[in-house]
């Protein structure tokens, strides 16, 4: 491919709405356009960046027995409603009628469409387990689509979906696609992913984890524990807390004129947060009920585990004055208004703790949980902190890091083969609902995940599993002494050996001929120039900087075709 | 793979609601399941056809300088409003809101699209020509969708846009694309598909072409002269008639009590009915106008034809009393009605025609046109009929086919550029709009196609280059005599040696391996049965019968492998 040819515009600014790199180069070099909110056409070398991604999980898909099948991008909205996800999921699911007024949607996943599929197939136990995918465009209706092509509304996703006869069976299959998931991160050139337990949200079931490379603009928060192999999504991390245990002293009512917010009146009353109670009040999306969460002072509450643990959708409260709440005071004690109250379990056995007193500048000390509330429930509602203990291994070793989730893999349980009965008759001839598991990655956030992870200043720096060309020739004064003889035979005979090479002979400068270079990220470069060919040489350098060579002429086809193969082997792509 | 494995049932029965060989053949093989009206989703068999259909069309787009990118699914209204197609397109278009109540559509093709990926970059003559191209799904909400993967609402294609500075450069890259559609179908195993001129229909421009693989079953009629190579579709051939010229009679009323058809008349009157005029009224969409329209009595009106000379929709008329249309008698000598009047070019020159006096039981004789309409404008509205006139080279040699499209190729201008206001500097300075041109393949279509040219009773006959797998093995008796060890070395060999096979070594009746492998269409069978071992052969066999062999059992693997190579070069597949 002649650079000159090569369809986009490559620029040097960095748009003003792009917030991350990754988007930043992918739009100044060409990758995509913007066609909408959330909605990107690709250039030729994101679309052959995205095809060798599909290419590398197709074939780990393939290889641990998954059958590429292919599911409708428009689907009836009958075979959500069986599942029941046509009223449970929100406003990303996209509804729409078609021309005779039927309800349809725009597949944002494909539980529902897995089961349509292989519902009259599975009917024996002896055709499980089995596993179909496969690589397909989906979209979402996000409300806030950002950061390129991080979180779009429209996507390609591999998502795959296997059915087992047994609990034991999907945890071993789970276990084989863990791997297969470490395999296709390796391969794509971010072996750096980890995987973290995560919550399972609105797919259903109990075990899921998600796949992150860690990153500072990621959108998701992970705990990871320093000393030993404990790694949760922040929603899915439990809170531990140690609390001392002092004397108890008098429940007493203080006054605390003016101090509406748990830091002025701790400040106020010279104690530390950790020895005080906050209020963090929501409220149901569905009929505005209150829900009051009294949590230790220092500690805030994460709104997953909240919504997880009601079953439904909450939104910070607007505080009424009808509502009977004392804003800025709330307290447990003598709690009157008509609301759900939570503890957190971080106030287990806390001590004379300060906490609101239901009434206008006035607060309480010498609160003492077992004391005042006896019998009440303890809910793990708090987000870990730095510093915080690990679950695991009882260390204060939690760090907390935020990550890009690149993939996930759920243990959907019979959810999905439960509301759409799909059944299958046992060895003891009873009729069974199969155990489903399902596993997703979204093949243009790995693209933006890997320009995260691999990327200087001036552009990508593409791992040679997955970069647009293997090798980029820039010629410069091509009028002079050979350079176009000496470059052309090069390309010409480099692309008769199967390397992907894209070749600047435009009569631009060098300056020019670099920058594109550097956005264009292609691992392995060949400058030819009337300098170089002076000492009868090119020079071959690597996008990331770690060679530099001065390599004879003659050498030079040879030399090249090595270093693919060997940049290739490091990327583990030789199976 | 194994068969016992592969997820999708095969069955024997012919389902009800099949009317063509290719649906009624993958709905028995497995291949795909019904999702909604004209929604499918494809088993694996179906995908690795798919998939090597669209590597194929890739190639053979690559090879012309096509760059791959991707265009979305879902893009907002304001594009197709720019075109103006949001208007002018029917319900075909699938017009939704998103969830902030922007309108969208789903693609049914991207010239729009196209044109906003590219409209910056062309600004310079110099970066001209270029041709951009993707595979992706697309939308049309077809009011019938119907024969299976021959006519759907969903579908994956590949659609390309050309962009050229002059008409030169377009119709050179019209027939560049026209010989890469031409070895597709080859390569394809369809090398029979052949191009006819067409009518460009929505798509705007005037040259165009579809590929057309002739078969009963197919929607389009197709006129192929026998003599040249004129071909074209029904709605685009020029018909041409002779008519005899006579000496001129009186106009004269005649009785003709309850003739209601110009076939009664004609008999009634003891004349052919090439003698006679007949009247076919249609309305106007927009505003009911009535169209009257009058053709030599023994032709057809062709309904594409007189909506691409009036440039709007019509309708067959409702004709009500009002109307002051005298439905059974309607003629042109003192046609009184409130109507849009057009005389067929068949009528041209014709003497002593029969036609109705607009006047209940009544008709004329003795109309000549050049008489009594001296200054009638002649428009090509009527149907080519069987043993026409050639329009290329003037004999009565004309036949019609049906066919299948299986692509099409347009030139568009500048409808696209013009109205989205692309435009690019030219070497004199002056700005102009790009000239385009689109090229599209459905591949789900083109799999049914091959499979209704290629197919018997018991199944598809898959050629090589798509063939789902290139080998069937069929073991029978696994437990005697060495069978299963001799067919599972040859399935490992065989697979470690790139061959893809498909291997059945369940324990069931051969009857069923055979129509199971029948079903699949597989190019190559081997059998390896206890009676062929006792010779110590297997026996080796096509698809298509051409080929019936014992080999040793020595020799299976590399006869195996040269047949697999000798037919995958009867497909062109090596280039």
């Amino acid at each position: 491919m002649k650079l000159e040819k090569l369809v986009g515009d490559r620029f040097k600014e960095r748009p003003a709405d792009c917030q991350v790199d990754s988007h930043a180069l992918m739009i100044r070099g060409g990758y995509m356009k913007n066609v909408a909110n959330g909605i990107y056409s690709s250039y030729m070398p994101l679309r052959r960046i995205t095809r060798k991604i599909e290419q590398i999980i197709r074939e780990e898909m393939d290889a641990i027995d998954g059958q590429e099948v292919q599911f409708p991008v428009v689907m009836p909205a009958s075979l959500w409603q069986e599942s029941g996800r046509y009223d449970s999921i929100g406003k990303e699911l996209l509804r729409f009628t078609d021309r005779n007024g039927a309800p349809m949607v725009l597949g944002m996943t494909h539980e529902e469409a897995a089961v349509q599929l292989v519902r009259e197939y599975g009917q024996s136990y002896a055709k499980y387990p089995f596993m179909i995918y496969q690589i397909q465009t989906k979209f979402r209706d996000e409300a806030r689509p950002r950061a390129g092509l991080i979180r779009v509304r429209e996507f390609t996703m591999k998502d795959a979906y296997s059915f087992h006869t047994s609990q034991e069976d999907l945890e071993q299959y789970y276990d084989k696609c863990h791997k297969a998931y470490e395999r296709i991160y390796a391969r794509a050139g971010i072996p750096e992913v980890v995987s973290v337990k995560s919550d399972s949200g609105m797919m259903g079931g109990n075990v899921s984890h998600e796949f992150m490379l860690l990153t500072p603009i990621g959108e998701d928060s992970i705990v990871i524990c320093n000393e030993c192999d404990y790694r949760a999504n922040m929603e899915a991390a439990e809170n531990i807390v140690e609390n001392e245990t002092e004397a108890m002293q008098e429940l007493t009512k203080v006054h605390t004129p003016e101090m509406h917010t748990i830091e002025q009146v701790c400040e106020f009353l010279h104690v530390d947060a950790k020895k005080s109670m906050k209020a963090v009040v929501y409220q149901k999306n569905s009929d505005d009920k209150y829900i009051l969460i009294f949590v230790r002072g220092d500690l805030e509450i994460n709104e997953t585990k909240l919504t997880n643990y009601l079953g439904c959708d909450v939104h910070p409260a607007v505080i009424t004055e009808e509502s009977g709440i004392q804003a800025g005071f709330i307290g447990p004690v003598n709690q009157n208004a008509d609301c759900i109250v939570l503890f957190d379990r971080s106030l287990k056995g806390t001590t004379n703790l300060v906490c609101g007193a239901n009434e206008v500048d006035y607060h309480y000390t010498g609160l003492n949980m077992e004391r005042e509330f006896p019998d009440v429930e303890y809910v793990d509602l708090a987000k870990v902190v730095e510093g915080g203990i690990c679950p695991c291994c009882g260390k204060k070793s939690l760090t907390i890091s935020r990550g890009i989730e690149v993939g996930n893999i759920f243990q959907l349980g019979t959810k999905y083969t439960k509301t759409m009965n799909m059944t299958y008759v046992d060895k003891d001839g009873i009729s069974k609902n199969p155990i489903m598991g399902c596993y997703g990655i979204g093949v243009g956030r790995m693209a933006a995940s890997i320009c995260e992870a691999h990327h200087d200043d001036y552009g990508p720096i593409w791992p040679m599993s997955i970069a647009p060309w293997q090798v980029h020739i820039c010629a410069m004064n091509l009028d002079k002494e050979g350079v176009r003889e000496v470059a052309d035979t090069l390309y010409e005979n480099l692309q008769n050996a199967g390397v992907e090479v894209i070749y600047d002979d435009r009569s631009v400068s060098a300056g020019n001929k670099f920058s594109d270079a550097d956005l264009l990220g292609v691992p392995v470069r060949v400058v030819v120039s009337p300098r170089n060919l002076k000492e009868s040489v090119v020079e071959v350098s690597t996008r990331d900087k770690s060679l530099m060579e001065k390599v004879p002429v003659e050498n030079a086809e040879q030399y090249v075709k090595d270093l693919v193969e060997k940049m290739k082997k490091e990327c583990n792509l030789v199976k």
